[in-house]
């Protein structure tokens, strides 16, 4: 009916529109909206892509995608459909902006990812997992796996810290995680190039089929600890079948989980003795296998004790798997990438990269078959293989290069990538039929879908992860950054919006969640240490700051607020250990402050409300300061002290400093300077008190630390005046300047709570 | 005439736009353009933001702006004014998605930034500076500071990677720098927070006034090596006023440069033993000194030998500056943020943080006041200070916390940000009054108009640097991106245009260069060590590839090509050390390829005809997968091979692989697909060389690597024969199966050159 009407009315609308550009035009630009086509050479098109992605100031983006950053380590966050990239997390790669790898309690959490007792200093991300309660997106938590160094990742969506780093007790590589369970009871990883499972055990080559093995992690995690807990996880063996990506069942298919596999001629190269290399071998043959395996029981297998254990963890073997019935194969077109459960959980999706066709397996027909015992044979282990023609529901041409498949919201309609196409395909697997085709730029990898791989996808728009991007940005040397490509498919015909380059790392896959089922916080309670978010003990509240010394421990126990560190002078010896605990006191929101110390090698970030603690070996005599590494007010760069590095024994010979000198004039007219400036603080104080304020928690904030700014300003009076009184126009004069500088900041933040207020339609208090 | 033309038809050809809008919209789309402002909400003027600032699919952007990234240590590129990141270039970090930090070649150049023999692993960049030639943004090299580790670094805009990073001998942080010279015959770095200079020297800060001092470095700039000359460089010593931000003279004002301070009070804090906190005491006087200094009559001196030798570095003392008449000093309203000098390079803005005037001095009063000895003081250390009122131009009241100055392409006009008042001020520093002011969002630092810090800014935009973002975007935790926000200057209204988050790092300064001035490669010689831009002696060619041991140390020189590493297997004992060279022979566009050893720590990118270099000691025993970290080709997971690393002194026990089994019928079907596939081929060959492909020179590379793939299918194609003639089934597939893979890979070449040849316009050739 709405629709109805809307275009009855549309021609003069229409009108009223343009006229309206035009006028607009006219009161704060010189353009109208056909100058800007012509000048910028844009379609009609191009300017219908740019309204359905801008995003203007203030408002936001409808959903929120999460990428892994390939090589870089990272995720990679940002928001649909402005395709504005809102935060590179740190993971894997230490990252100084947020100080990890550089405080010790991210440290901490890198220190759970060490392997052979090593720091490893990267991780190639490949597969973001966000967790789910009955197969639907919840936005708690976010997981990823390092494929190069295997291990796994806990994201916490709260704050948006990684909580904790696994390393997988038996791989040597993986790059089939991280994919969750419907309700995130297990998170999965599986191997991808077959080594002996036992760490640091040489086996030749030659030994590839006996001693080799490939395997799946399920990883249990703990909902309520918000992390894995690697004593309830287990893996089951796998034949050395270069295992790759996986997926959980989910409705019907609840229970089992799917993980593909390319390289089951178990070739081994060597170019450079005159064999055929790997990729000739490795896709020698027209099929790889499809592994099957029933999860909830193999988690019973594990309950049960029927496990050996390997390097300390627990793993079924393949004897035990296939003497349970938990594991079956079902040849799949050689050389997949990505097994993709239908929303509905009856199908599995499959595309041989080399082939041109899309494999669409039936759950129901998989059950019928192992139900029946039909099986046309066994692989070289003894695990039973079913029957592709069995398992199949049916197969689509779709191009050249198939690769990864996700859903939309309309019943049967997928969208696979077609790598050597540089295609998208949207088809219907009910009734294995292609419905549309569209160019991306160029070379396609994953794509994604809005909750894509959940039980209930949202539609509106895709993501095309295009390896390369050649020509379609300005160019900044021989390293490219790859294209995420927005495309709209709310319609029939899909259209491409949007070019967005990734300038660091290269995604594999991405997942995008609802926006609105995100709620981080936006600061801790005081004296958090964020990693294991229980009260850091190196916490202090304002005026309990301290310096301890214990032998050559020299422990601080500081503080950060605008615009002053406490301490401002650090004293040690040459080789004292030096810890410096600091806690942000502020509450403001985005009120973040940074800590270094020059040439020490050490950074923190933190947030209002963090405790943050660095440690590093004061090796070099000399002065050293420090600083906070935020623009966090007008005097950021006054939020300084010194670090003294005494030689041993050190005595000093002089005690008093030359100061600057001050009169009593100068004294009066800090005391004028004052009583202007409170003026200016009662005019806001007197707008944000005539309205609602309350209701606004941000503004709130605001003025619990304007009123902290305020409040030690009776104080600093005290001393000013006791100086005068002696005068002593020195001291009279720095804590009077001490006042105002109180009030300076109580007055930014009062002027950003006024601008915000009128900003959020604040209303007249009663 | 134009314009009177566009104007008179405007009406009518609105209709048309209107009518075309609707009528392409039913076509491929099911909404209007008014149907997308109705459903996203948005206004008229966000549609003409959106048009101004969209860029459709292959277009480019106009401007390339170069920002700091603060902690995070690296530089960021973005594209104006679309405002798109294409590139997070690391600088001081290491970066494992770039290699940096990672292999050998790039550690050379982070070992440069070594301080007291140590690794410093990241830094606080602030300031980048474009190489200019006769004041004019030349887009050849760019220059970032690192405000923490006192340190310089020089980033070649041909490859756009960093080539060498200098640390500071003198200073133990600095905030002024870079900034060049019109010639870019020296970059700039003026210390911060004072020091003694004489590295690892302890005085204590009762001697601050004594032995603390500042500072400014001139780096000589070697352009025909791309190169810093530290032995060319000198520094000039100066009080402790804690120097801040630099700016070069130009035009008539060339040969001298202009260094601001913020703490000539010479204050220390102590806010832990009740002394008031530094930002008290620094902010207590009403004036900080702006330094103005004769670096081209320094630069004789330095030449003439009148310097002193400071930690091995040339240091011009203050006595020597102030005796030859090249250091003199001027008021400036206190806690200043930067001087910036006109295009004309008559006067030099400064704005004191505190005070809510802008300051313009004139450079022609200063001469004057110098010429005729007019000073109105001494500083304590002896420097003559020139009456403020005898410097200024004018002053002009903007409002709260004024802070940075940028210029437009328009005459006299300027833009000035104003931190507590979160606005951009417009104003005429001619004639000394405020044109224009709009709000940002929120707390706005440095801003920054195209090349407007040159002779001749372009105009056209302004990026306004907010520190804050509050609410600006979709919530990630509690640390919040910052927020650049693009202004339309080109009216006399300021025009906001667009929010631009900033996911990683917290930048302080941007440079913006036109496009067309940057003209990075694609690819590089084969067998460049890009960090030294000399042939590696790591490189080998294809065919060429080899493994060398001596004694322990075992070294490969090997290749890169889609998709396979040569060489597949690399043997070695526990404690071997590891050195492998990769050459990547690819010569077309974007195929980069990854390398790394899992859990060894190690990673590589290797862009087209670049050589890199691992290092490693094969310290665990056991078998430990490498493989290609790009996804560079549909069969990238089998470019992989294995680092076995044996126990000393194993031997061999089974010389044999059991293999998958191979038929006469397998060899018959890949007979007929190689055949299949070379049809296709044919045709996209024909196509190719119908049309005036050579006049694209990515076309061209891109046939150069097809044929070089086309090139190795004789010699597999004579190994399948030859083995099918003896009925060595496996042998004969296997080599089939790498023909084919040859083809796979010339066809994707050739399909994405079709398309970049429809897609370009190419014509038929004669």
């Amino acid at each position: 009916m709405i629709r109805g009407k809307r275009e009855k009315s549309m021609k003069s609308s229409l009108l009223v529109l343009v006229a309206g550009l035009v006028a607009a035009g006219a009161s704060w630009s010189a353009e109208s909206l056909q100058d800007v086509m012509k000048r910028r050479n844009l379609s009609q098109q191009d300017v219908l892509a740019a309204a359905k992605t801008y995003v203007p100031t203030g408002k936001r983006d409808e959903f929120i995608a999460f990428s892994s950053g390939g090589q870089s380590g990272q995720v990679i966050i940002y928001g649909i459909p402005s395709m504005r990239i809102l935060k590179y997390l740190a993971v894997f790669t230490p990252e100084p902006w947020q100080g990890y790898g550089y405080d010790e309690e991210s440290k901490a959490v890198l220190a759970g990812g060490r392997i052979d007792g090593k720091d490893i200093t990267w991780g190639d991300t490949h597969h973001p997992a966000i967790s789910e309660t009955n197969g639907q997106y919840d936005g708690q938590f976010l997981f990823i796996n390092d494929k190069a160094n295997p291990r796994l990742a806990v994201i916490d969506l709260r704050d948006f810290e990684t909580k904790q780093i696994v390393a997988n007790p038996i791989f040597k590589s993986e790059h089939g995680g991280a994919f969750v369970s419907p309700n995130t009871d297990y998170v999965i990883e599986a191997a991808q190039y077959a080594t002996p499972l036992e760490n640091k055990k040489f086996h030749p080559l030659e030994e590839f089929n006996e001693r080799y093995r490939g395997g799946v992690t399920y990883w249990k995690f703990d909902r309520k600890a918000g992390r894995i807990d690697p004593k309830q996880s287990f893996s089951i063996e796998l034949p050395p079948y270069s295992q790759d990506l996986s997926d959980f069942g989910k409705g019907p298919s609840d229970g089992w989980s799917f993980t593909n596999s390319f390289c089951a001629e178990r070739y081994v190269g060597g170019i450079e003795k005159g064999r055929p290399p790997y990729e000739a071998g490795c896709s020698a043959k027209d099929t790889d296998y499809l592994h099957v395996i029933n999860w909830k029981k193999a988690a019973e297998l594990f309950a049960q004790g029927k496990t050996r254990k390997i390097n300390g963890h627990d793993v079924i073997m393949m004897d035990t798997a296939i003497k349970e019935g938990i594991l079956f194969l079902v040849p799949e077109p050689k050389s997949p990438h990505g097994v993709d459960v239908t929303p509905d959980g009856k199908f599995m999706v499959v595309s041989g990269k080399l082939d041109t066709h899309v494999s669409v397996y039936s759950f129901d027909k998989i059950m019928a078959a192992i139900k029946a015992g039909k099986f046309e044979s066994k692989d070289p282990y003894g695990i039973p293989v079913i029957g592709m023609q069995d398992a199949l529901h049916v197969q689509v041409p779709l191009g050249l290069g198939p690769l990864h498949t996700q859903y939309d919201s309309k019943a049967c309609v997928a969208y696979t990538s077609l790598y050597v196409d540089s295609q998208v395909a949207k088809w219907n697997f009910c009734e294995g039929k292609v419905l549309d085709k569209i160019s991306v730029h160029y070379n396609i990898g994953h794509l994604m879908t809005m909750e894509g791989d959940s039980v209930n996808p949202a539609g509106k728009y895709l993501v095309a992860l295009n390896k390369l991007a050649i020509d379609r940005f300005n160019p900044v040397g021989p390293l490219h950054p790859q294209n995420h490509q927005l495309i709209d498919i709310s319609n029939d015909k899909m259209q491409l919006l949007y070019d967005m380059p990734l300038p660091l790392g290269e995604p594999h896959y991405v997942v995008a969640v609802a926006a609105d089922k995100l709620k981080p916080g936006v600061r801790y309670k005081v004296g958090t240490n964020s990693r294991t978010d229980q009260p850091s003990p190196g916490a202090v509240r304002a005026g309990e700051e301290k310096t301890v010394r214990e032998g050559n421990k020299v422990t601080v126990y500081g503080t950060l607020i605008r615009s002053h560190i406490t301490p401002e002078t650090i004293e040690a010896e040459v080789g004292d250990e030096i810890t410096i605990h600091l806690t942000n006191l502020e509450r403001a929101e985005d009120e973040t402050h940074g800590f270094t110390v020059s040439t020490y090698n050490v950074h923190a970030s933190a947030e209002p409300g963090k405790t943050v603690t660095v440690k590093f070996k004061a090796d070099k005599e000399g002065v050293y300061p420090y600083y906070c590494t935020e623009f966090c007010s007008a005097l950021h760069l006054e939020m300084q002290g010194y670090l003294l590095v005494k030689p041993k024994g050190w005595k000093p010979t002089k005690t008093a400093l030359a100061a600057a000198t001050y009169t009593e004039d100068d004294y009066k007219k800090q005391l004028k300077k004052i009583a202007d400036t409170q003026a200016v603080i009662d005019s806001v104080v007197g707008y944000i008190t005539s309205v609602n304020y309350k209701d606004f928690p941000d503004v709130v904030a605001m003025v619990e630390d304007a009123t902290d700014q305020l409040g030690k300003m009776p104080d600093a009076k005290a001393k000013h005046e006791a100086a005068a009184a002696k005068q002593d126009w020195e001291q009279a004069n720095l804590w009077a300047e001490q006042v105002w500088q109180y009030q300076v900041k109580a007055a930014d933040l009062g002027l950003r709570a006024k601008t915000y207020l009128e900003q959020n339609g604040a209303k007249k208090a009663n």
